[in-house]
């Protein structure tokens, strides 16, 4: 059996993640089970969700424990199976972690799902035809529901869920404006994506001038609003919303300390009868087929040409996380294995 | 045809409203014409929204316009009909404002509704069997949405819409827990309304002070709360708040100065996946007969029994309004006119 090098989590962070929370491993791949599978990753995704899990507190999900491999969406191909159901060679979809290869009991349910790459390359099942694109497609479908010709925005535009919910609200006949991080992103948010406008948030550092640039974007106001950051950009978006605006909450940064960022007008809220939503994917499970057939067409038709940032090896994949959580990355985050 | 005395807004306030922002005037009732009925009103009814539509400012409703009869919901008897639906001695509802006899044209839908005053007393029907209690019944039962066994939580809960929300909670078999002012007033929530708890806030000064005592009173956490008062309470709720709670936004104070109270822990909406919603009651007509037929019943068989604060006569309704306004009446504030 292969040697398989993994990160473990070493220890958690205080304050801000660091390199040295994580340990690199090699160890021995263990001999197939009967109903096993031994699968060789060819992309980990990385993910905001896993800065939460290196924490002890309690949040809505079970903390990463220590010493252990570090969770983590992988895609990657059967190389030995002894379960029914998969053969050397299938592309495959699982919860692999920070590793390169894993061994999964492919006899409990929803561990392992086997992906076609035909049509749809296969690091994408990471991202616009996997979890963040089902993200993207919860909040604005399930939350925002927005009518044709309403105005939709969303932060974070140009990464792995929000540029989900642009080109699915553009599908839907809606205004999809944009909120990014420089002209880089704004610009492919646009052109790529087909958002009718981006708004670069680094030339407005305060609320009067973001909210200034809102409402040139949004000259009919905001009828939902896809929120993957908050802070500022959620205080300037609620400025803007018209009445019985729907915001999805998906992301919430925290301030410098891990203190909670205010929210300044909740007032709005009451005075637009607006509905402010927060959910979580993995307790909307019901939705995954319809929602990655629908991601998975606009992929594979060409009319979503998602972006991404690749970092090469499994030991790139600390540093590629600690840029991710900084905003570095553009599109969806991905570190390749194989 | 009576002398009519009528308070107009006089001035817009500047900050605070005074006395000094309504004038009395005496005028002549008008003749009827065709289709017009003639009310003698019993009593007014003063409520929190009259103070926003005192501002010029942008809002969900028109602003009071200067110089005109301050808007207001009424009861009263028919005194004099040229409509073929109303006849004198007719008990009737309508939004007669700040007056003591209105010309109502009966033609125009909604603008009189005929009230049965022989099992519910007349006055109710401005307060638990009236706008107020049909604003609790929204809330509570399409945004809350409770299960029985649940925790719903309400401040202002010795207020019209409060005592509302929690009789309504009780009778679908909820745990209600109120929040008011005083230790008068958390004893008529308890004793007289048949909530489970009430805590008194003014005990509690402080954000943790407040978020204990709910956490005693709410040892499995809260899955609903309907807000009439937004700001610290709003803050100490949402940190005993369960997973999926819902809070209905029904009234949200400002600061001294008018400036909105920042919401401390947004964050929270999106770790405990919660909805916040915002509502006006007057925007969702449809739900009224059913939610009257239920509130109606309540009262009439003695299970709801709502407090009212009434002032005498049409001289003193702007005390008593400014009274309302800083939180001095106990139940419902009226004015009684005949």
């Amino acid at each position: 059996m292969p040697q398989n090098r993994r990160f473990v989590l070493a220890s958690r962070p205080e304050g801000e993640a660091s390199a040295q929370n994580f340990r690199l491993e090699t160890v021995e791949t263990p001999a197939l089970s009967d109903g096993q599978v031994l699968v060789r990753h060819h992309y980990l995704s990385l993910d905001p969700y896993m800065r939460g899990r290196m924490n002890e507190g309690k949040s809505y999900a079970a903390p990463q424990p220590l010493g252990e491999v570090m969770i983590g969406g992988t895609v990657g191909e059967v190389v030995e199976s002894r379960h029914p159901r998969f053969a050397a060679g299938d592309k495959v979809q699982g919860m692999g972690g920070w590793q390169e290869w894993s061994v999964v009991d492919a006899n409990q349910p929803g561990m392992l799902r086997k992906v076609d790459d035909s049509r749809v390359p296969l690091s994408h099942y990471l991202g616009a035809v996997g979890m963040p694109g089902v993200t993207g497609w919860y909040g604005l479908n399930r939350i925002i529901e927005p009518k044709p010709g309403k105005t939709v925005t969303v932060s974070a535009a140009s990464g792995a869920v929000g540029s989900a919910v642009g080109v699915l609200a553009k599908a839907r006949g809606c205004r999809a404006v944009g909120i990014a991080g420089g002209a880089e992103k704004c610009r492919y948010v646009v052109e790529e994506l087909g958002f009718d406008a981006c708004i670069d948030y680094r030339e407005h550092p305060d609320l009067g001038s973001l909210s200034k640039a809102l409402k040139q974007a949004c000259p009919d106001g905001i009828d939902g609003h896809f929120e993957n950051v908050g802070g500022m950009i959620l205080d300037a978006v609620m400025l803007r919303s018209s009445a019985f605006a729907r915001v999805a909450l998906c992301g919430m940064i925290a301030g410098y300390d891990g203190q909670p960022i205010p929210l300044r007008h909740p007032q709005l809220i009451l005075t637009n009868r607006m509905r402010v939503e927060g959910f979580i994917v993995s307790e909307h499970l019901d939705v995954w087929p319809e929602a990655l057939a629908e991601l998975g067409e606009l992929v594979g038709s060409g009319r979503f040409r998602p972006r991404e940032t690749v970092a090469s090896g499994i030991e790139a994949a600390p540093e590629a996380f600690l840029g991710l959580l900084r905003g570095r990355n553009f599109g969806k985050q991905l570190v390749k294995l194989a």
